[in-house]
């Protein structure tokens, strides 16, 4: 007698979330081949339009790509950046004068209800809108003026892993096309992200240094910051822990301290502008006696706990690859853990917020 | 013979931040009577300068009041509104146009680096600033055009209490003149508070059920959504467990499946748009086997595990009513683990932040 199922990945645990990371470097490649006239036109637009003030509106996962693409357009655009908080336009029912705005939703779906009637108010209220999703026909493309595919494929995996990497792709290839630039830059990516994802036995060993952990901290500057934020959500998401991101800043503020030996930290640390802010903080986290996980330069690592190393790439680009050892290390850490990440308790692909 | 000390409170743990807890409602009456009319005048300059976009730059607890800010600009001033990432014009030095920009920034004491430059480059670039701090002299008010002292007096607990219910406060009153009040709504708010406070030897008991929890999560909606945050941020600080918040739509998106029995729940359910935005959240608290506290109303209360009352106010006044509780429980919780909140590990009362 034989044993079938319609979906024979789903029999071994983590096998979507596993072949979804694996992907990500054709996923880039696709979205560099085939996708890049559709940011040279939305940059005509952009340009035409001239914002003033850009506006992002995203839940989850799309929300650190959005936090990403909020540094690109301060940093590289030079305009003035919020993240929209989704409630004011739909429960308040809020109509803002919102002429000389963009406002971009950024959603893998394309399908919150909340983030759809966002845009279409913006829309409304005069602002140019942009969808970034991976679902061309969905109700987020079809409210906006403008809709950008990240061409990232059918995700099955409940955690999102190649559909962030390409939304950061995405959004970082529309804001190098707005200030004159032809995405040249990224085309480094997919060879360093196959290098970056060699790491896998390493970072699978590293999990089990976490097996019994209920509790951990994630802590960036700068670009790197929507990593932390990020990298704590797949940890959440799929392995159960409690895991908090902040701000290198925002951690000396207060929540420092929370941390003692117990909590183990997880930090980005490149060799970019961020990286360098970070150097204020990670004495404060020696002094505390705290386990550093370090994802970032030679001399970050050798002088954290444990870590992987960070390939030498422009500060802007280098969070689609600072990622893929957190991604790895929330599917390693749920199976070791013994869960599933394909089947997180509680959650479905797509979250329907009002 | 006797032992004296230059600071005989200290000797109490926890007796700075008791007394700052209880001084609240005498603060928010002073702000009242005494303050009232800096609002007006500051009102009259936005109204003049009339801005298309606001700005807010701030750290820790300050960043919750500016949050609560974010959501009145967006729904009462109605106008788009952002939270600067201090490090995009410090760090990477980014000088954006902001011209028709209005910048806050909050910060008790009014010190930090990062934010003091961050006003200096708005300034020069175009925006009208203004700075609310606890400390009219401080670099911070130097720095901007206006400067709003929010009366607290001088705040020793190294937890922020009545400093930050002082900065919603005198938010609100700045919003409330801006669109043409009078700021008489908040008359309430004394008497509201004592009575809230009374509360006290009930979030005592309350305080031993997480005695042995090593983190929590909070949630809200709307404009009790910075209470969720500062509720979790008084908590890591006072009683060193990881306390996360999010936002109740936000929670659906991913970090649900971290919930079990073991992770308590607090939660704020008033009786406006952002509690009843927060019925969609409670059933998913529900089916997760969650233990709730709740701040809210009688039914939401009910509902809950255990909980804390609000009396009928102001959607839009109520955070400065909802985080008495929480302060309480940091506190009580504190002390019923062995620390002193009054000197937490690790922090000092004055961050300085690059």
């Amino acid at each position: 007698m034989t044993m079938t199922t319609a979906h024979p990945e789903l029999a071994v645990p983590g096998a979507l979330m596993a072949a979804e990371i694996v992907e990500q470097p054709a996923v880039w490649q696709r979205l560099l081949d085939d996708g890049r006239a559709q940011f040279a036109a939305a940059a005509a637009r952009i340009r035409e339009y001239d914002p003033r003030f850009v506006l992002f509106v995203a839940r989850g996962t799309s929300d650190h790509a959005a936090l990403y693409a909020k540094y690109l357009t301060e940093i590289v655009h030079r305009r003035p950046a919020g993240l929209v908080s989704p409630s004011t336009m739909t429960a308040y029912g809020v109509r803002p004068d919102l002429r000389d705005t963009l406002m971009i939703g950024v959603s893998q779906s394309g399908g919150s209800p909340d983030l759809v009637q966002s845009l279409q108010v913006a829309r409304e209220q005069g602002a140019l809108t942009i969808a970034v999703t991976n679902k061309p026909g969905s109700p987020l493309a079809q409210a906006a003026e403008l809709h950008l595919d990240v061409h990232a494929g059918p995700e099955r995996a409940v955690a999102a892993t190649k559909s962030y990497t390409a939304q950061l792709l995405a959004l970082h290839l529309l804001c190098d096309h707005v200030v004159g630039g032809d995405g040249s830059g990224a085309e480094v990516l997919p060879e360093l992200g196959r290098q970056m994802l060699e790491h896998d036995p390493a970072v699978a060993e590293l999990a089990q240094r976490y097996r019994f952990a209920s509790r951990l901290v994630s802590t960036s500057r700068g670009y790197s910051f929507p990593t932390a934020r990020e990298a704590a959500l797949k940890l959440m998401e799929t392995s159960y822990l409690s895991a908090q991101a902040f701000s290198g800043a925002d951690l000396l503020h207060g929540p420092l301290a929370m941390i003692d030996p117990q909590v183990p930290v997880l930090t980005v640390v490149g060799d970019g502008v961020g990286g360098r802010a970070m150097q204020q903080v990670l004495p404060r986290l020696t002094d505390q006696g705290a386990d550093v996980f370090c994802v970032g330069t030679p001399a970050a690592v050798r002088a954290a706990s444990v870590g992987v190393q960070l390939p030498a790439v422009d500060e802007a680009l280098s969070p689609i690859l600072e990622i893929l050892p957190f991604q790895q290390l929330a599917l390693h850490l749920a199976l070791a853990r013994g869960g599933n990440p394909d089947a997180p308790r509680g959650l479905r692909k797509v979250t329907e917020t009002l």
